[in-house]
């Protein structure tokens, strides 16, 4: 038997025993070491994902684990392999499939959430979703590999470029990463975010932070930018001020990413588009460059992943570990070790 | 001396008598032949642009002509050439030039707005405004260069390539010229238009057009892709419901090409770029090759100027052609004979 952390209903989880099956064809079966708790996870524990998610839900896909055993007609994978996993399972035959966007298949399952995910001490996915990992990265460090991979995507659908300069608006997980993808990329990057937490972290991992509470980030901009505004900004607060900064900062041509989700329309300067003949490119999720790239950052240790962990908690502290981010507070990514040894009272 | 058509104050035009003066250093004379009144225009005529316009204001900038004297310092122009006139004039030393993007110069002069326009008969520009015209092209056709070669400058700005479907959401005069030089780069082409007459028109160049206020654009863009969407929206109505249209019909990576203005900010569903990757990119008048090809649109009957020109009034009667705008009606484009013969009452 082994253990899971499980989303019953709004703010309540459990952990649950289940009976671990053998992997089917062309499937693996992972022990999943380390997974992330991320904002997503979170929508869903409060409750706001309840249309989508069928309970009891098995959370989590920032994962790095090892594998344990190996489905039939699986080739190149052995158990013992470092792996994380890009969650994604898709058609092939929609039409975003059909251009070959497959990562935003029309019918896209994402493991995690349109089915189990990986906050357990077994998981079984098909050998199709598997990354390998360098056998040197510490598996702790390799959970952020999902989240990179996020970044990388988004810094490649804002095009950024060696010497441009890049406004991150919102300095959580995702926006820090996303600054150091695109700092590694050549860029000079300033990040505006509100908690005096997430700031001392970026300006300790190198990067400029401003606070938009104190700071007039736009009058900023114009003078690090001698009046000529910003060439990218990354939308990542999710809030209706940070879209309006975001648009403002930018430049003749500029390129504004939307990364956080909006669930309700926003108002848009659409005059400013016009007038500067700005840009608007949506990102979501990542494909298989993205993640293997993502590997290389954080195992060359472009993006400080120690840093970036704020805790790790064990995964019958899983639960309470939600309870605490919903309470807010200084925090930056935390981890759930799902390791057998560590996991009080689970039978193997 | 010579008539001009003026804006004194909201709703109130004249013509008067004015002295010319010989071309200065580096400009030419011309004689105005046919000048199209555009949407702009109205915006000034209706008080909208008061802040910018300094009165009393020469309007046009939709012009054909000849040159009638050559300013010191002109070479390659002589007395007679037929042209047209790219009305834009930068500092070539804010920003947006030295990025290369003179055409939205961050202190832009656009003759016919910020300093006197067309709607003369006689107009003295810089030369290095000119856009020379085949002598094969009758002079009233060649007044439509201009607002074609905004369509060339938003379809470029769009990237519309062979066999992509198309959505032009505002059946005006920019937005049949978008639909036409969409179609001539092998797009399949529909329009939204509420507009009885506009609809009719754009079937008679060969292209379909739908009426929102009865059709289900987004359902039958649904038929019309196989539930794909289409690849590219122009978003050219300057309405709300327009902007939820446009974005409504996109499939996935689907581009968004912001033609029209919308002086207030706009509530956009932000959540369908994230979800569906889209791409939102505004586009703003036009360089020196978005004209050349415009002239090539025109005079090869690529834009079938002749059936676009509703009307044709004398420089005279131009105060009343825009208080028949202004109450509306089916019309498309009206131009404003400057020729001297046409001008009642006028004296050379």
């Amino acid at each position: 038997m082994t253990l899971a952390v499980r989303y019953l209903s709004a703010r309540t989880l459990d952990t649950a025993l289940a009976e671990p099956s053998a992997p089917g064809p062309g499937e693996v079966e992972l022990a999943p070491a380390y997974v992330g708790i991320c904002g997503t996870d979170l929508h869903i524990f409060h409750g706001d994902m309840d249309a989508r998610v069928s309970t009891p839900a098995v959370l989590g896909h920032e994962m790095s684990g090892r594998i344990v055993r190996v489905g039939p007609g699986v080739d190149g994978w052995a158990p013992g392999d470092a792996v994380t996993v890009m969650p994604l399972r898709w058609d092939d035959t929609c039409p975003a499939c059909l251009k070959g966007h497959q990562h935003i298949c029309q019918h896209l399952d994402f493991i995690g959430i349109d089915s189990p995910g990986a906050m357990q001490q077994r998981w079984t996915v098909p050998a199709s979703t598997l990354i390998r990992l360098p056998d040197t990265l510490p598996l702790d460090r390799a959970a952020l590999v999902e989240p990179t991979a996020v970044a990388v995507h988004d810094v490649g659908r804002a095009q950024v470029a060696e010497g441009e300069k890049v406004v991150v608006v919102g300095g959580g997980p995702v926006g820090i990463l996303i600054a150091l993808v695109a700092r590694a990329a050549g860029a000079d990057v300033r990040i505006a975010e509100l908690s005096a937490y997430r700031r001392a972290l970026a300006e300790e991992s190198g990067l400029t932070a401003w606070d938009p509470a104190v700071d007039n980030v736009a009058e900023l901009v114009r003078e690090w930018t001698a009046d000529a505004g910003a060439d990218v900004a990354f939308e990542v607060s999710g809030a209706a001020a940070g879209v309006d900064t975001a648009v403002e900062v930018l430049g003749v041509r500029g390129r504004l990413c939307l990364v956080a989700i909006h669930p309700s329309p926003r108002e848009v300067s659409l005059h400013r588009f016009f007038w500067r003949e700005l840009t608007l490119v949506g990102a979501r999720l990542y494909d298989r460059s993205d993640f293997e790239k993502a590997v290389t950052l954080v195992a060359d240790g472009t993006i400080p992943a120690e840093r970036l962990i704020s805790k790790t908690v064990p995964l019958t502290e899983a639960p309470a570990a939600f309870q605490a981010l919903e309470a807010g507070g200084d925090v930056m990514k935390i981890l759930v070790d799902c390791s057998t040894e560590n996991a009080q009272g689970a039978a193997v």
